[in-house]
């Protein structure tokens, strides 16, 4: 059966996606809108499980890397993607099939959809993470040995960049100044692969699963408790079914700064029952640990999501805000972000946590 | 007859391209030696006059970009250079045939005969200046319609970034935070032509133009008096035989700063005559301008080379220091270089001065 993604189903995948973000990400709205103006105009994807995949099939990725606020002001002209994708093509010598997303939380959820409608090509059900993360190498493409060039950047007067590096942290070093020359905020097409390397090194079902979250939280909306709906989704979906709600409480301290690029911060909520528990969410641009009394309640990779409490809509780090009454979500990843090769990368000491992972079923 | 480059050429063609950097372009003492280890490993390569091009034959540039101090200390490994290249010809799906200088002041002019040699190919005796500039636009082969990309960047860890841009400011734009990013200096091939494009765009004849200085120089130094063999040499040039001594005395002042990447300043001269007759020569990593008591005695494009008085060696910017007894001469700039087209990119009002250019013969 071929699906398609509807223009209706968008908002969803938004939500999801939003979701997904873990606290950052972006803000999928104005990637909503570019790919609901693509599919207008170009038509509606269809949507390629990874099983389904050709072994020989040529696959690029689309994304925005930079700043989240300037895609928010500038936009995407579209002709972007398409020369990212062209001269990545051209580079390489062959033709791209099909659409990969790389990372299904924010407004890189989006972004691919636009493309591959723009480019009349599929999209595959999968990403490099099935959440955000902020670099270029928090992907398992790059873990399981995919390399991130030749890597395309173009931007919105239509120049254009390849990157060929010896590693993914010299790509990631060389992206953000040419992302920053761009204007801050660059369309990209990094990680070249073919149907087998998907297969091998993707996360699969995210683009479905960021549809059926946010369906889920929309129907819990008319139907009863959104976050319940939304626990009862999770758990029927075959990796992110550990998870709960480690908090319920309203913010009481916030602290954020932007420092390299990053938003750091913390967020301090206190519970609403009246007990004086205490829960501390740390993020840089993603919640990375959220700890109570100083115990771990979960911590990155696996999800910590704050939602509005009755809406159960995702609210990001950068829009966490004092008084909001919050419910904290933790939620496992995917077991290939959880192996110790992907932990070495996207694990707590990578982001400079002194403790190891554990997973959210085990604390 | 087929010329080759000889071993005991580069000291001359050294020398001489440090006199055609007007005071900037960078010392070629390391190019020197970087070029002398590839003659010596590869063979000598020949020397192409622009007459002698095939119009559809395949050229490359090759030039280092970014800091000259730096390049002092981190060289070229040569690798650097002909993946340059050979990227190059990847991507344009053709192979290089011949070598052209961008640059004949300074380190650049080195670069290219590294380049031939290693690779073994024939250089082409002609450049895009006839000098040194600062920036990638301010040579002829942009003014006179050949594209500055594509375009390859490299390091010595042999990353490469290709770059294609909508205009030659762009790519100037690009190129400067790529190479400090590489480093502060770059191995790059830029404007990339054909020998059509060579005999239309290109200063002809100026790699052995400074050879003939050099040369006029080192034996101007056993034969008597170094600077006027230096003027008999170029009066017997094709372009450079408007020349003459514009100045002979010390250095009184110097100021000099550091400031958006340029070095900045000036260098106040006083007669050695007793006269008190003084010159002022402004830099912008080049000598722009030099005036006697606010009266103009040459500007950019024409070059005004300054040189120790008794041994015509040339004294870059960089190196002016108070009491250094010096020549200062105004030479005709090649006439590609003063036309109108050119004026507007290279003539003084490019450099921010408030006057219009007057050639060296009416001043």
């Amino acid at each position: 059966m071929i699906m398609k993604i509807h223009l209706e189903d968008l908002e969803d995948i938004a939500t999801g996606a939003a979701f997904l973000g873990a606290g950052g990400g972006g803000d999928p709205l104005i990637g909503k809108l570019l790919a609901q103006n693509a599919i207008w105009e170009f038509g509606a994807p269809e949507i390629l499980p990874v099983e389904e995949l050709d072994d020989d099939m040529a696959v690029s990725t689309a994304a925005m890397l930079g700043s989240p606020p300037v895609i928010l002001e500038k936009g995407a002209c579209g002709d972007d993607i398409d020369l990212a994708i062209r001269k990545l093509d051209e580079y390489l010598g062959r033709k791209t099939e099909a659409i990969l997303p790389a990372e299904m939380g924010g407004i890189n959820s989006m972004l691919p959809i636009m493309a591959a409608a723009r480019l009349g090509l599929p999209i595959i059900d999968a990403d490099g993470m099935g959440r955000a993360f902020p670099e270029l190498d928090m992907v398992t493409f790059n873990i399981y040995g995919i390399s991130a060039t030749p890597m395309v950047m173009t931007d919105e007067h239509l120049n254009a960049v390849i990157l060929e590096t010896g590693s993914c942290k010299k790509a990631e070093e060389f992206a953000r100044v040419i992302a920053t020359q761009m204007g801050a905020s660059a369309m990209t097409s990094p990680y070249p692969m073919t149907g087998a390397d998907v297969k091998r090194a993707a996360v699969r079902g995210t683009l479905s699963l960021a549809l059926g979250i946010g369906r889920a939280i929309r129907e819990g909306r008319t139907g009863g408790d959104p976050v319940e709906y939304l626990l009862t989704y999770l758990r029927s979906t075959p990796y992110y079914n550990k998870c709960k709600v480690i908090f319920d409480g309203k913010v009481v301290d916030m602290r954020r700064e932007i420092t390299r690029g990053w938003s750091i911060g913390h967020c301090l909520l206190e519970a609403l029952d009246g007990s004086g528990r205490q829960l501390e969410v740390i993020f840089q641009n993603e919640h990375l640990v959220a700890r109570e009394e100083g115990v771990t309640k979960a911590i990155v990779p696996d999800l910590i999501c704050t939602v509005d409490r009755e809406t159960a809509e995702p609210v990001p780090a950068e829009q966490l805000r004092f008084g909001q009454r919050l419910k904290v979500l933790g939620v496992s990843a995917a077991p290939i972000m959880r192996t110790p090769e992907s932990l070495a990368v996207m694990g707590p000491r990578a982001f400079g946590l002194d403790e190891d992972f554990v997973p959210i079923e085990r604390l």
